[in-house]
This record gives structure tokens, C-alpha cells and sequence, in this order.
């Protein structure tokens, strides 16, 4: 690669590097920081980390031959090599034959310290040790300590890859958008771009003098409803400067009202529409159209909602929320299989230590960071991020264990938000809640699980035995075999006899329950209508999930169609916040006591996404990064389906109707499972189970396998 | 006062307001990170901290009538009245008549978030409370939360009094300093200011093509050898700018030598001394105009190195050392007796938790920061600022903790470095060496005072307990009666026999030793030739304490007379680093294997201004705050003496000759102590005591008392 203006061809390709975390600390700052609501700037209530302002750099290289680096940084910085100190900030330096140090030190207050370095082979990239204190200090008689005591971690890094392209102005994707209808209301313009979409309205041919009031929409109404809306800009046009006037603010609409003041004018209102340019990898398509279109619609909510990081919803919050992040990682397996994006989300959610709350203060999201380390690790097999992470995992932990009662339990301190879920009715928060020790009890077993991972045994045999103190609680003061349920809570050890859902679904797929409980679980609670209903597609999520883990995909393919399908029906283009199917017309639109307070695109709206790929198509990892893995697709009352399910480096193919199967993999090596009278096929040994199923060892070796499944 | 630019004519003055130790953590990294080593950026090799990018501001007013309060910010903000949000960023906005709570939250990543508010009534100030994290959020039914688990702080601020005197503009004052003598020397120019001095070298006049280049020098030998020389600057010039030319970077010299290239040529060489406009409170004079000149130099030196900070020294490093700082602190209460220069400095040398390592990476250092804090609190009586230490100092006792061995003994670890002194001969810092125990036991005792202080009274005991510990086994295992002092270390348990001065002149005045003991050091370690000499003026400092506190004032003012007179005899015009009687010539201006390694203006050399307040002037407090204090004026060699001692809000005044003390005092309440054969007042009752020495109580109404010595 040519680097510009070095006059170098590199034989390796160099990454912007930083310390690990520091850049999507700043990132998210940046980004959370960018809401406003009509105007006003509207920041996360949880405290804000900041990067090291002093990071140094090192690699110890080998050369062959002399070789010619050339330094770019975002600081203020200086070199060693073999630890003798380069003169002045040098852009160019060569490095002799043999075995050497390079130690760079980088200063930046504002932004992310930063460094790029490209030789011939020597680059900067993940391979580089990062220490933001290198604790270095000389002697009298001049010598340098040894340095011992300095913690080194592996740089971080993303996708800058040329000295030009700074990470601190790094920018998402844009392209023009024309709206799909504009018309005059009262005494304005509205104008219609056809769907939710996001980015920077684009006023053309503007003359005269005088205000710009533009009202942002998720719906009609919401624009044209200019005391209530929540987004609202006003710009003063003065007529000296350009006629084509860009926003510098990105926001969510699908619908613009503007009213213009003074003999203000314009001809033609467009826009940029902001996006990450992610790969769509994942794909599914079937006979059912409005399952098609859920699908379609649940993308491109995802595609919305994945942008700097995994955010919650586009109009607000544009924060990034752990519970929700977490289940965007989920569908994003089987959607982008984009693990940068997790990383990143992952990292600035968990910030820096001291940990002083909860994960955005909600004591069930700081359970649900701990999840979502389980499930990256599963899907992507990447055990240095993990490693990574370990520290922060255990002081994170460790703050958890600080705030348990004397019972070793957990119920909500001052300060701590014990969220669950938005619900149509009273929901008590007090005393133990079981679900936040049904997830403070899985985060454990996490916890053991990577400590065991990264070796670290007698860590392993301390959360084992927390988690299994835990559980034993967690079974005996909560399950209630004459509710066959999970109680809701427990006050100074007194249950008011309250079931909800949420624990008794989770139970589920967490595999806390017998088969017989889940049984009843299903009976007594999931399927009975006297227990308090889920309105958020947030919670429908886990429903729907743990009644797939119980083969219920008949039932799940016709909730999916009336909930998600309910909210097409509404006009929804992108999955919204709460959905609940009895309210009507405006009343869609309201939360939070505001008319227009519900976010009509939110990324936990999407789940059919994920349920699709996993229990339809039936594409999960058994091992981790998909060394093994596990085809089971399931038509359910569809009469063919296909799709693709993306694994780390390459891709699960499947297709099926009622007498064949198609699949194909790339990599790893499962096991296809399906139920058949007489199955045949030329690709290798059809076992039968005990089960009644049948299996088929599948390769990755990208073969197309393809099973008659009523040969007779 | 009037707010320029407001119509607003204030009741009380405003502060600019910040997250406390945030604005301190800030400048400090401005300040650290200035140095440069010919040319090369020089950072500190340990964690920078930074400030909270986010925070909230909060304070509740009750109001007679409605009032105008004008905000100004640094960074992007709103503001909640009584918990609403009020339009934009309002520049000025009306609060009605009543009881009403203003929240106004400011984010900035690249300097700190702080606020100015100007009403009538209503200015930001101490008084106002800050969070970076204020965990409110907004439930289901629209309700905020009630906030309960948010920690408040008082804020942070200082003398910034006005909308425009922005923090983060802060500037040290200048003035126009003109050179005593120049002359032309090889191809250059040599410039002489006729004492150490800093500034930014301003060249007038110039004209024609070419680089300057600079040479600066603390001697004649530095700035002339253009290799070796410290600090140096280049700057092209290309005719086509002004014929002046400031430099931007304030370096510290005497010399300036200087090259130019090309056809460049300049007409004149002054510069913009760079100083802290502080007020110089503490005077002293006597007969001996070399002890005069002692004082005046180390006047000056202390003036030199308090800048933002507390500094080591001027040349290099220009970084805060705590152990450097722990003896600015006290000269500073017998010169400027500048409070928030105390805090903002123990404020960056705490910097923000987790604690990663020792302050400065050097385990002594940790330990002089808690010793400062006792010194602060008994010099200023200020308890607010203890308080709002305290769970900084107890993470950080608690990272001391956390590094002791099965003994309870602290030995350095990977990373520890064990300082002390700079020393002209062997010091073995491994295992346990007595001078760290020794710190560490006075750090725990003052733990126990301060958590005394606030009530923290299980914190008290527990803090006690820890301190007797250490005591008894720094007594057992290190007190050699045979030896008459402490061993200097032990390694697994065993001494060598070494004995160095540093734990046993420290034993004498923490009184951890009886009488007896304390002869006995003196005899056999302090006076004793063969035990290794101290050859900086940091150590001669502690040195001269322990024999002011056992009664050798003779001998001290001897030693000042020696010591830093042998410096003014070698052409000091500021305190050392380090001198060595023994050395001679150029070998003065050597360290660190650097022919000018040494820094010729160093904090730690200034300490005759501590010596001859406290122990001459015989002026200190006795209770928190100087509400009671003590003088004891001793004349030792002198005729005559005259001076005054700071006070948190005044002055004490002494006046001495061999027949005559006068003093007065403007707070507080204390005795005067002297000796006499019969001695006279009309200010009082002088009483005779079992020592033979005579008190008179002094009250704190700036009377003058005068006391005749020998009335018969």
C-alpha cells in the first residue's frame, strides 16, 4: 500500500492504534453527547469515563535491513529507540539492522491519543503494547529503571488505515435522499422521505431573511404537532451566506414540517441520510410475505440502530443501554456479524474503573454485559477480547458482590435502577427481586466460565461456588410449586404471592428448570393470560425465545405475525419501543406522558431477526466461532424458507420446504437435525435418533448438501 | 460588581466553579506535559489523570423577589428549574420568587466543565454542589427518580471572578525583563540577566533569512555549549512576519546564547519573566547579611518554583513531586502562606482513583502526601478541604495496604521505586527498608487523626490500631540500641549493619524517640562523620529539623552559613538540587551522567525560609489554624533579628537583639517563650517556668508587646 506523501510501499498494512477502550470512550461520549430534545441538550445521567491523555506505544522489532518509519499521531509525542529519546517529534526515522525498541509516547487531552506507524514491515496494529504509566524513571548515575512494574496491554485498533484518516474524524456514511411527497399544511411544508430514516435535512435555494423552523417527525402527526414534538431546530438564514444550507445535526424522522419566517424561501428540501455502510450478511426469505417484510423491516430497524455503537433508538435516546445492546449483539449474529461494532458497544458501556453504579445505574443491565460476554464468545470464538475485558469483568463483578444483602442477595440500593422492562401495570421494584437474581446468578456462572477460560482455576472455583449459592437461593426462596412459577419478589423474606413473567421465562433457556417445570411455566404463566402481558418487543424478545427453546415455533411464527405484523398494520416502517395491540391511532405514538415520547425505531423492535435465524432456519454455534455448530430448520406453517446465517468467516446457507433440504456451510463442521419420513442423500450418512430426528454431519467446506426428506 | 456585557449589578461576587481536583488534574496536565529536552517532548512516566467531561451543577435558592442569573459555561450545557429543562442554552433566564432548585449540567472533553453563574443574589461559588453522575431517570408515568444514590460534592474553584477569566484561559503574569550584560562570543551572542530567572525570550528587530538558534543555560557553561546544553529552541525565520518575535514556550535560564543562520539578524534580546503575582508575606532580617541573602535567595527560589503548581524546578522537570511539594508546603507557610496552591498541588498528586501505583511511582512519596495533609490542616485549620480529601486518602492508604508483606512491612514491588535521596554513595533499597515503615507508620497515625477528625471513629481505631503495629515492629526489628540508631533495612528478616541517617533524623522529630534515643542519634549518626553525608538540600531539610527540634539552633545556623552560603559563594542566584562541598567548578552543574543535569533552581533548596521562621522567628501553630500557636525567637549567633510569620489571616511579628523582644500577633492566642535573666513587660504577666525559660500569653489583637530581657 502507498502511503501518501511517505513515499513508502509497505508490504503489511498499518492500523491507527490507541489504548484499548479509550477510543470508544471518546467515540460514545461524542455520540451520547449529540441529543437534544426541542433544543435543549439532553446528556446521559450516568457518569461519562475520558480516555489516558498519556499513552506510550511500544513493538520490538528485527530487521533484515535498515527500514524508513513514518509517524503520524493524534498528540503531541515523542520516540525512543532502545530507549535513547529521538530529537524533536520526527515524521520520518530509520531504524538500523538487527533487534530494536520502538517506544512512542503520545499526549492528547482532547482526543484519543493516537498513532499510526508504516515502514516496509514495521506497522502499527494490535501487535503493539499499549501503558498509559511506564512508571520509567532514571537514576542518578543516569541508568533507566527496568521497568517491571508496568502493566502492558494489546493496543487497540479499528479500521484506519491511512495517516489521513484520524480516528477523532471519523464519520458515518451519507448519500442524498429526496422526499417521496411534499405538501403545504397551515403554513408550512411537509414533507414525507416515505420511511423512518435519519440524517441532516439539505434546504436548497434558499433566499431572503429569516428563521428556518423545522419540526421532526416519526409520524405526521408527531411534525406537524409543533408545541409536542420532540425534535426541533431553528436556524436564522440572514441571505448573505450560500442558498444551499446543510444541518450540521443528524436526527430521526420520516416526516419534516417547516415554517419559514421574514420573506424567507427555499426551493427544495432534501437530505443526507446517515448510515453506517455495513454489510447485510445474513438474509431470509419465505413464502409469507408479511413474514418477509417483518424481516426486511427488522433489518433495516437494525440497520438504523447500528450505527458509532449498538444504540437504542434513532430519535431518542441515542445512548447505548447494556439491555439493549445486548440483544442487538444478538440479532447483529445473524444480520452484519459484525464484531467490531460489539467490541466497541461492549467496551464503552463497561468504561472505566472505579465502578461507581450500576451499567447506565440499572442493576439488571450490568447482568446483561456479563451475558452478552457468553454469547460473544460463542458466536465470534475470539478469546483475546475476552482477555481483554477480564479485568473490568472482575471489578465489575467485584462491585456487584459489595452491594449484596446479608442473605448474599441482591435487591436496589439508593441510586440503583432495578428497570426490568416498561410495563402496562404495577410492577413492585423492592426488596429481592428474583429476576435480578436469576441474571446475577447466570452472570456468575459467566464469570466462572471465563475465568476457567483464561486459566485462572481458584477464580473459576470462587464464582462456581457463588453461582451455585446463588441458584440454591434462587430455587428455594422463588420457585413456588403450587404457582408453578417463579415469585416476583420477596420483601424481608415475605412474598405478596406476585407472578411475573420474567424470571420464569428466562428460566427457561438459562436451563435453571426440569423439563417438567418448564412445562409448567409454559401452561401457568407464558400462556396464561392473567399474568401481566409484555407490551415492549424489548421482553417479547425472551418470551418468544424461551418458547422456541421449548419447540414452540408454531406459536412463535403466529405471535410474530400478529405483534410484529400488528405494528406493519399501524404503518410502521421500522419496529418502535412498546407496541401494545390494544391501543389505537395516536395513542401508538405516546410514552412517557409526552404525546410523541415513544421511539418508532428501536433496535430491540427487531428480534424476529434473530428468532428467524436461529429457530427457523435453526443456524447456532455449539462451540465457540462456530467450530461446531447446529442446522435444525424448522418450516414451521411456512411452505419454503431460505437463508443465509453469517459465521466469523464465512457463511451457514440454508433452504427448505416440505421435501428438501438445502445447506451448505463455509467453515466449523455441525450437524443438521430434521425430522423426515424417509430421508436420502448422496452427501454422507443419514443417522437416525432416539428422538425420532435424524442428523447429517455437515462440513465446512463450502459443498452444497442437499436431503430428500420423503425419498418413498 | 459589574458583570460586563450583563446589566447586572451583584450583591456577591462569583466564581467560576468546576468538579473539585478536576480544574487541578487539567492545568496540571497542561503544566507536566511542557517539558521539553532539547527540543524533545518530555512527559511524566506516570498516570495522568483527567476530569469528569460531564457534570452536574446544583444549588437551591429562596428567593424575596425574581431574579436575572446570566450563565456562562465552559463546555455545552443545560439547565433545570425545579427539575424542568429549560429552553436551549439559555444565556440569562428569570427565577421566580420563592424556594427553587437550579441544575445546570456542563460537558467538556477538552478542558474542564465549569460554570459562572452572576444574579443578584444567586453566584456559583464553594457553596454549590457538584456530581458526575446525577442517576436520574425518567420512569414509565414520566416521573424523574428521586436521585437518593447521587454523591454530591462541594465544587471546586478558585480565584476566577469574572465571565470572560475563563479557567481553562488561565495565565501565570508576565513582565519585561531586560538582560545586565551581552556579548559576543565565538559566532553568537551570549545574554546575561544577572540571575536565574523564566521566561519567554523576546527578540526585537529582526530582520533578513534564517534559523535562531537558542541556547539556554542556568550557568555560562551551559547556554555556551550548544551539544550538551539542556534546553534549546530553533525558529525559522522567513522576513516576511514582524520584526518581533515572542517565543511561545517559557524556559527557565540565566543565559541565553544565541546563533542565527543565513542573513538573519535582530536589533535586541529581552524577555517576559513568567511569574505567580503572589504576595511575599513572610519577612526576615538580621545583622548577618549572609543569612540575609540566604533568606532573600531562598525567597526567590520558593517564588520561582510556585507556579501553578508547587514545582520541583525551573529548568527540568517542572513537574509536581509530592516529596518536593511536602517541603514547599511548609516553606510556603512561612512566605506566602498561599493556601490554594497547597490544594491545587496535593489535589493533582492525588489526581482521581483507581490508584495504579505509588505517587510519582515512588513509595516515599506516597507517604510525604499524607504527612502534608497534617501540615496543611495544622497550618490552615482547614477542615473542609481534609474532608473532601478523605476518601481519596483512604483509596489510596488502602492501595498501601494492599502491598504489604506477611509481616505487615511494606517492600518495594515491581513498579515501587524507593527514592529517598539522591545520595553520593551506595543505598540498598531492597527489602524492607526502616525509612519506608517509618512513613508509612506516620501516614496511618495521621490516617487515625483525620478520620478522627470526622467523626469516622470505628475508621479511627482501626487506622490507631494499624499504626502501633508498625511502630512496635519498626522499634523491634529496626532500633539497634547497640548501634544507638535504626538499621537502615533488612532483607528476609537480616540487617547488614548499614545505618543511614534518613529513619533516625526522621524518629527525632515524629518523637519516636525518648530522649535519650534522640542523644544518642545525635551523637552517633548526625554528628558522626562516617555515617554517609547528605549532599542535597531535600535531606538537609529534614536534617536540620531534627537538630533545630533537639535545641541545636547553633549548630543549624552554622550549617546555613556552610551549606547555602558555600552555594552563594559558588555564584548561586537560586537554590540547587544538590551541592556537595567536596565538588568544584563545572562539577556543581553535573547529574544524571549530564554535564548541566543538574537543576539550578530546585524547590527543595529553599529551606533556611522554613528553618529561620520556625525555629529563629520560633513562630508555630500549636492548634489547628494558628488558633493558638507558639513563639520561641532564638538569636542564636545574631545581634538582632526581625520578622513576620503568615497566618491564615494575619501576621505574626517578632523583633529580637540581646536585650529586647517585641512581638505581636493579629489572631489566634499564644505564649511567647524566652529566656532571660529578668525580664520585664507592661504587656502582661510573664511567668517563669520549671526550665528556667519565662512565657508571656500573646493575644491575637495585633497589640505590640515588648519585653525587656535584662530590666535590672
Amino acid at each position: 500500500m502507498v502511503v501518501t506523501g511517505n513515499q513508502c510501499f509497505a508490504e503489511k498494512p498499518a492500523r491507527w492504534i490507541w489504548f484499548p477502550g479509550d477510543y470508544e470512550i471518546w467515540l460514545g461520549n461524542d455520540l451520547q453527547n449529540r441529543r437534544t430534545e426541542r433544543g435543549t441538550f439532553f446528556p446521559p445521567f450516568w457518569k461519562m469515563d475520558s480516555h489516558y491523555v498519556m499513552v506510550e506505544f511500544s513493538t520490538e522489532v528485527d530487521l533484515q535491513e535498515p527500514e524508513t518509519i513514518y509517524v503520524t499521531t493524534e498528540g503531541r509525542y515523542n520516540v525512543k529507540i532502545d530507549g535513547a529519546f529521538q530529537t524533536g517529534m520526527p515524521r520520518q526515522l530509520t531504524i538500523p539492522t538487527g533487534k530494536h525498541a520502538i517506544n512512542i509516547k503520545v499526549y492528547n487531552q482532547a482526543t484519543v491519543p493516537a498513532l499510526f506507524v508504516q515502514g516496509k514491515t514495521i506497522v502499527t496494529g494490535p501487535q503493539w503494547k499499549a501503558t498509559f504509566e511506564d512508571k520509567e524513571w532514571i537514576d542518578d548515575s543516569g541508568k533507566a529503571s527496568d521497568k517491571t512494574g508496568t502493566t502492558y496491554v494489546q493496543a487497540g485498533s479499528w479500521h484506519f488505515d491511512t495517516p489521513e484518516n484520524k480516528p477523532s474524524q471519523f464519520k458515518l456514511a451519507t448519500k442524498l435522499q429526496s422526499a417521496v411527497k411534499t405538501e403545504y399544511v397551515n403554513q408550512g411544508l411537509l414533507v414525507d422521505f416515505g420511511r423512518e430514516t435519519m440524517g441532516f435535512p439539505y434546504f436548497h435555494g434558499l433566499s431572503g431573511r429569516g428563521a428556518l423552523n423545522v419540526y421532526y417527525g416519526e409520524s405526521r402527526e408527531e411534525a406537524l404537532d409543533k408545541d409536542q414534538c420532540e425534535l426541533t431546530d431553528v436556524y436564522e438564514v440572514d441571505g448573505t451566506k450560500t442558498s444551499d444550507l446543510l444541518f450540521s445535526d443528524s436526527k430521526a424522522y420520516r416526516f419534516l414540517y417547516i415554517e419559514t419566517s421574514g420573506n424567507l424561501s427555499f426551493s427544495n428540501l432534501d437530505m443526507l441520510y446517515e448510515y453506517n455502510p455495513i454489510k447485510y450478511k445474513g438474509t431470509f426469505r419465505c413464502n409469507d410475505e408479511l413474514i418477509n417484510k417483518i424481516w426486511d423491516v427488522g433489518a433495516y430497524t437494525m440497520h438504523l440502530t447500528t450505527r458509532e455503537f449498538f444504540i437504542d433508538g434513532i430519535k431518542r435516546d441515542r445512548w447505548v443501554w447494556s439491555g439493549d445492546a445486548c440483544q442487538s449483539y444478538l440479532m447483529n449474529y445473524y444480520l452484519f456479524f459484525d464484531s467490531p461494532t460489539v467490541q466497541r458497544t461492549m467496551q464503552l458501556l463497561r468504561g472505566k474503573d472505579p465502578v461507581t453504579s450500576h451499567m447506565n445505574t440499572i442493576m439488571d443491565y450490568t447482568f446483561y454485559w456479563f451475558l452478552s460476554i457468553y454469547d460473544y464468545y460463542l458466536y465470534t470464538g475470539d478469546k483475546t477480547f475476552i482477555e481483554s475485558l477480564y479485568p473490568r469483568m472482575e471489578s465489575l463483578m467485584s462491585y456487584v458482590l459489595g452491594r449484596c444483602n446479608e442473605r448474599g442477595l441482591l435487591e436496589g440500593k439508593a441510586g440503583d435502577w432495578i428497570f426490568i422492562d416498561w410495563a402496562d401495570g404495577y410492577m413492585d421494584k423492592k426488596g429481592e427481586v428474583s429476576f435480578e437474581q436469576l441474571l446475577y446468578c447466570r452472570s456468575l456462572e459467566i464469570m466462572a466460565f471465563c475465568a476457567g477460560l483464561l486459566n485462572e482455576t481458584g477464580k473459576q472455583h470462587d464464582y462456581s461456588t457463588l453461582a451455585a449459592d446463588v441458584k440454591r437461593l434462587l430455587m428455594k426462596e422463588f420457585w413456588d410449586p403450587s404457582k408453578h412459577a417463579f415469585l416476583h419478589n420477596k420483601i424481608n423474606g415475605v412474598s405478596d404471592g406476585a407472578v411475573t413473567r420474567y424470571t420464569n421465562m428466562f428460566a427457561i433457556f438459562f436451563n435453571y428448570l426440569n423439563d417438567q417445570q418448564k412445562q409448567e411455566v409454559k401452561k401457568h404463566v407464558i400462556l396464561n393470560d392473567s399474568i401481566m402481558k409484555i407490551s415492549t418487543p424489548y421482553m417479547r424478545f425472551y418470551e418468544l425465545e424461551a418458547m422456541c427453546a421449548m419447540g414452540e415455533t408454531d406459536y412463535v411464527m403466529k405471535e410474530m405475525r400478529g405483534y410484529w405484523g400488528g405494528m406493519l398494520k399501524e404503518g410502521a416502517t421500522s419496529f418502535w419501543e412498546k407496541y401494545n395491540l390494544t391501543e389505537k391511532g395516536v395513542e401508538h405514538l405516546a410514552m412517557y406522558q409526552r404525546p410523541y415520547g415513544k421511539s418508532l425505531c428501536h433496535a430491540w423492535g427487531a428480534s424476529p431477526i434473530y428468532l428467524l435465524g436461529k429457530y427457523y432456519l435453526g443456524v447456532k454455534p455449539t462451540a465457540p466461532g462456530y467450530a461446531s455448530f447446529e442446522i435444525r430448520p424448522v418450516l414451521s406453517d411456512l411452505t419454503w424458507m431460505e437463508g443465509t446465517v453469517p459465521t466469523p468467516n464465512g457463511n451457514i446457507n440454508v433452504y427448505m420446504d416440505k421435501k428438501t433440504i438445502k445447506v451448505s456451510a463455509s467453515e466449523g463442521e455441525g450437524y443438521l437435525y430434521f425430522k423426515a419420513k424417509s430421508p436420502t442423500t448422496s452427501a454422507g450418512t443419514i443417522e437416525p435418533l432416539p428422538s425420532g430426528e435424524y442428523r447429517l454431519l455437515i462440513r465446512g467446506d463450502g459443498t452444497p448438501v442437499t436431503i430428500l426428506l420423503n425419498a418413498n
